[in-house]
């Protein structure tokens, strides 16, 4: 997209929308608000925000004592502490880029990430320091260790050198620094996707990216000094969704739980009833899992108030319910990913609609993924890219164009194809948007057959053969056909007892019933497993290869 | 300030942050929302924000078939309106300059406005037609007027030429436009200070300055989707102190009262009523005539959830309190001025402060400007300009930086005095600033002696002067001083029965009660009467000359 050029105008055009002045304004109006912070020996630590920004200059201090200048990337593999987010300002705005690193990586995704950055420093936590030492021999730019931890130094048994203690390096560093007015189309955080084909891709967040996202999402989500925001979104995750970021613009309270589990999850529980949360996110299972919890609790508690973002994926209805039921807590489902920052939609009601549906119909509009925030252009297109209508029907490709929204992916050549010309990214999310502007997703891209020039949703396809009392599970895929392009083939295991019983013909009958003649499988295989990855989704990379030439010939 | 250059970031940095996108969003995803608009018959016109969108398009088609350029200035002369709320979006999108034109400039001043801007074209109000009438002949750059009527073309009566009328223009216009991507650091709009010295002069806002306004006024007001904004601030001041635009960004209901004045106050409140007004905002006097007017009506309504933001001057304890206990209408105290676009501070509660303060404290607290806005950074400097405390006690002059303020007037030489070197925007008001962030204002630093490097403040003394039983009126100037730079002069005007009983020994013993010696004034004056300026207030630069070699020989 060009840009024109209009008159001039008046304003102080050096004011940059720049990451620290965040904390900055925090301290100066809100220095006396709580940030909250879990430490590994389960005691709460408590400060201020003035307290906070002190510590931020240090940090900025300790980094020019350590020769870090303006553009280094410093890693940074830690849990949601307060020492995360003093990094969370002290890196960035410094003029450093903070890199964001994944613990659940493999060591070669996390040793390619920080050789692909070229990391300096890499800042890490004691407990994960493990991770670091298995990466280090395959690290080529780090030239040291900053290790976050409450012991001494001295103490640490690790074979990782030079080392530097965060705190001694905090405690002997200057209380006061001079930020650097920096550009704010510059990179202050990267976030690696994980990338389930080939290697990870980093994405270069500017600082005007997340600053115009934090205030967008807490203009959005409301928050306020009056709030106490829980940060259980792993901050190596989108930021933290920029949770981090708004809490501190808006001076809320915030609370870290340090490092948790699905298995502890009373402790994050405790957190949320004791500190009086009023606004948290997290992904499904984090939810289900706290519901699940919550629902033994008797009585279960009161959370009046509490809103709970939820994103990912999207939250089961069944869930929403029962914890309006049990806590009155508001569950807002929440749309985004790596590359546009984490939220690009919010399911925020409207007070027509809300007049107009029946309470049934709100829970089933809840359930979309919600409409586009302000600052954020979308669109819907087909296969050849033409725009579709917004008439929640219409199904087709989101593409996403917007200030924090991916305009490229730091040095991967070949990935351009994720980009469309006039500069939109291509989410690889389909689905539909309806005339109010809710978005409501389908499918991925990679699971739609393309047969035809049209689309067939593998996933609704894999859904609705389950629902046969006979079949346990399925699977399909598109395969390579001559004519038309894809054409889907259906895995299917039976049921024990429905063994032999069962043949292809009553498959086809069954899905007959929700789909078009043209859309059926051209196959039905029944098979005794399905291939999966390891986290337990269903492999259908491998079962194309496996399958490849079944339509080659027809 | 140098912009430093760090590592590049991934975004896609050709998004702009243009004030079309506001509305477009506001289309979206609020299409249904209502726009409610009073006529001049009193009849409340109604549409939507799709409504709108549709004909800000044909608006800037419409602009196009004028021959309007991208950076051609355009003038504006109009009421709060729907018509007006549509140009707030067409123009600027387009790539022209919407200059807002104040109807209660004198004729020279208004004039001086359009030449110095350079207006191509004049928006009017049919009932304003007269204004624009006795500028045209001393207007060089004009090439055409449209006329904002409901009246046909061939119904008005009018000396200018060559016509239009905008809703002719509309109708035979393209309902679809393409809008330029535009440099978002270019003019979107313009105001023009009154200036009590000198020409007016003019401040042209960016599309980011109005953009990141917006956004943040949206942010802190907490407006939303379920707000109704009632837009009485009139358009023409500082671009309705951002309302228009932070109603569309967060698809409020909005309501425009179209002419009104002070006399048919019982207008805005039958709308406020009938409305659910949830939102607004105005200047003390607006506030105080709304105020009398409800406390007269038996019932007074229930206003509950109403926020009025109230600038321009400090609201009166006793109004607020009065809003509050009659209609439950809670009073925000806002700062701003044309050259910070109107919100520079909010004075919103804390929680801690809530906890900590009496219930009379925190009507106290109430009464100052508030802490400054996310985004700006500012800071309190002696006449030296060094910077001070923000203990709550030291007093000096508030200096302003940040995307949406001023870095220098439009083409008017001589006005560089206004900005420090360090970037800063010397708003010529004096107060302190407590630990807390809250600004509290004492002064104009025009209303300030200086003397001997120190600062005396005219109005305290006025205030102290008029607090004596004998005096009916009084003014204090600062007068040039050859040895103390300046120093006070006062002017005295007895009320009739003290006439001749009261001295200036009597005047400054009973001023030495509350002022140290060495800020008495040097002489004191009787005099018959003050002079005032036309809109009622003192008139100093008037008392300056008149007495200006007072002190010369001293």
């Amino acid at each position: 997209m060009d840009i024109i050029k209009g008159f001039p105008a008046t304003s102080q055009n050096s004011s940059q929308l720049n990451i620290i002045n965040i904390i900055k304004h925090a301290a100066r109006n809100f220095g006396r608000q709580e940030i909250v912070s879990r430490k590994q020996d389960g005691k709460m630590f408590r400060y201020t925000y003035n307290d906070a920004y002190e510590r931020v200059q240090r940090l900025a201090s300790s980094l020019t004592s350590l020769g870090v200048m303006v553009g280094d990337r410093i890693g940074v593999l830690a849990s949601n502490s307060y020492r995360n987010h003093e990094m969370y300002f002290g890196i960035p705005g410094s003029g450093a880029v903070m890199v964001l690193m994944n613990p659940r990586f493999t060591s070669q995704e996390l040793s390619y990430v920080v050789n692909h950055a070229g990391i300096r420093f890499i800042f890490v936590d004691d407990d994960l320091l493990h991770i670091v030492e298995a990466i280090a021999p395959m690290c080529e730019t780090v030239q040291g260790y900053v290790i976050l931890t409450d012991k001494k130094l001295g103490d640490m048994e690790t074979k990782l050198e030079p080392i530097h203690s965060y705190e001694d390096c905090l405690s002997k560093a200057a209380p006061a620094y001079e930020w650097p007015n920096l550009d704010e189309t510059c990179a202050s955080s990267a976030c690696y996707t994980s990338g389930t084909t080939g290697k990870p891709k980093g994405v270069y967040y500017s600082h005007r990216d997340v600053y115009l996202q934090a205030m967008m999402y807490a203009l959005n989500a409301k928050i306020s000094v009056m709030d106490c925001v829980f940060q259980i979104v792993p901050m190596f995750h989108v930021l933290g969704w920029g949770t981090p970021y708004s809490a501190t613009m808006t001076g809320a309270k915030l609370v870290l739980p340090g490092k948790y589990s699905l298995e502890g999850i009373d402790k994050i529980i405790k957190i949320l009833v004791q500190e009086k949360v009023t606004l948290s996110a997290g992904v499904p299972s984090i939810l289900r899992a706290i519901l699940n919890h919550l629902l033994k609790m008797d009585p279960s508690p009161d959370l009046t108030g509490l809103r709970f973002l939820c994103g990912g994926s999207e939250p089961p209805l069944s869930m929403m319910k029962s914890f309006w039921d049990t806590t009155k807590t508001e569950i807002v489902h929440t749309y985004g990913s790596t590359e546009a920052q984490a939220i690009v939609t919010l399911n925020l009601p409207k007070p027509w609609l809300n007049k107009e549906l029946s309470e049934e119909e709100r829970w089933e509009q809840k359930k979309k993924q919600g409409y586009i925030m302000v600052g954020l252009d979308v669109k819907i297109v087909d296969s050849s890219g033409k725009e579709l209508p917004h008439d929640g029907e219409t199904v087709g490709e989101i593409l996403l164009r917007g200030p924090w929204v991916l305009g490229k992916y730091h040095d991967a050549p070949g990935s351009e194809d994720q980009f469309t010309k006039d500069g939109y990214f291509r989410t690889g999310d389909v689905g539909a948007i309806d005339s109010e502007g809710y978005l409501k997703l389908t499918d991925r891209t990679k699971d739609l057959i393309k047969s035809g020039g049209e689309w067939i949703s593998s996933v609704d396809m894999e859904n609705e053969i389950v629902n046969h009392p006979a079949v346990f599970e399925a699977a399909v895929v598109g395969l390579a056909h001559p004519k038309w392009e894809e054409r889907p083939l259906a895995l299917v295991v039976l049921r024990d007892e429905f063994k032999t019983k069962v043949d292809k013909k009553e498959i086809l009958e069954h899905l007959a019933k929700r789909f078009a003649k043209w859309q059926l499988p051209d196959d039905v295989l029944f098979v005794e497993t399905i291939p999966k990855t390891s986290v337990g989704k269903i492999d259908k990379k491998l079962i194309r290869i496996e399958y490849e030439d079944v339509y080659a010939d027809r």
